[in-house]
């Protein structure tokens, strides 16, 4: 079993990657691909793929290929795609109905099971068949069903009051969207999507690509 | 001017966290912060501070601290907000309306003009005060005002196309949230949101977890 192999970080952070270019090659009925083609779609270098994928044991000899579905499956359960993650929502703003509406993440085995909101207007209501709740009823839910990750898209005021409301439940992975880091126990995982930051880098790149210009 | 000097592409990455914690301790009226108390608040070495912030000049010597409101500023400058970046959102849906709502980003100077959506029924309607607009209009639209930046907030399908479309019509920045590649030109700017990507490390991450718990 590849999964218990030590993997480096770097590498991780590229497989989602490489797992969303071989559901596509999957897709279009690609059986086997060359190291070489896939660096072409990609445009990564050959040799980065093969050292990355070398990761997933001898697979891609020279000439032959790398079987896509078995690598596919293989990165697949890595990360641990191939169990079911059950998950709620914290926030039924824009964000929270969005991340809610997106039916891929089901198909990906993320399960969002419910929704909560601190406006008790709201509690009742669905996000496709999806219920929001009240905040009160945070803990009463969590005591009752197996939730796994709790997607946080609330704004920072709250935030990190809801996380320690969330560890104390015992939940142990955090998709934070809200604007601030969590401090939580180190056996709480957690993933920010901070999206002012990323629009910073991308400010910073078009502020970089300005000074060349004028350079030239 | 700090600016023009070369910055490594690990610094910038973290340059956007500093950014925000700087904005913090002006909030709360700090006007000076050694490097060890910035590393306790945020949890990285005092000596990787020194480092990252070495960058922009001699402040911070021994004992005496940083100026929090110059390296604010300085930070701020290196980043481009310092610049207003106008800025239209493609897709209307929850996404888009999410982008559209956060008036922190217009606070750091990037401000949503229009948003365009495929579905003429939504034309007309509005998202705070920012007006919505049939896709037809886009070339239009862009031709009579200065826009730097476009946010994809549109799935996959369609993605390429009206990527293609924006840099037709010369933008030079894409905010990308749709989940694929978008293989532009090389002085296209491209920042990627791709959420199932995060998602799969946090499920990488509770999965490796459980891994090792299940050693121990």
């Amino acid at each position: 079993m590849v999964g218990e192999k030590a993997i480096s970080k770097a590498v991780i952070k590229r497989l989602p990657r490489y797992y969303r270019y071989l559901s596509e090659l999957m897709d279009s009925g690609v059986e086997r691909i060359s190291s070489g083609e896939l660096s072409g779609r990609m445009h990564v270098t050959a040799s980065q793929i093969r050292q990355d994928l070398n990761n997933f044991g001898g697979f891609g000899q020279q000439g032959y290929g790398y079987n896509v579905q078995y690598l596919y499956e293989e990165i697949g359960k890595i990360l641990g795609l191939d169990k079911r993650h059950n998950m709620i929502i914290i926030g039924a703003g824009n964000l929270g109905q969005a991340l809610a509406n997106y039916e891929n993440f089901e198909a990906r085995g993320f399960v969002t099971k419910a929704i909560f909101d601190k406006n008790p207007e709201l509690s009742g209501k669905k996000v496709r068949d999806i219920q929001v709740y009240k905040m009160e009823e945070l803990e009463g839910f969590l005591a009752n069903n197996e939730i796994e990750i709790a997607a946080l898209a609330i704004p920072k005021t709250g935030a990190i009051v809801v996380a320690q409301r969330l560890v104390n439940c015992g939940i142990k992975a955090i998709w934070n969207f809200a604007h601030t880091d969590l401090n939580l126990p180190k056996d709480v995982m957690v993933e920010n999507v901070h999206l002012s930051e990323s629009l910073m880098r991308l400010s910073y790149n078009i502020n970089r690509h300005e000074m060349e210009q004028s350079v030239k």
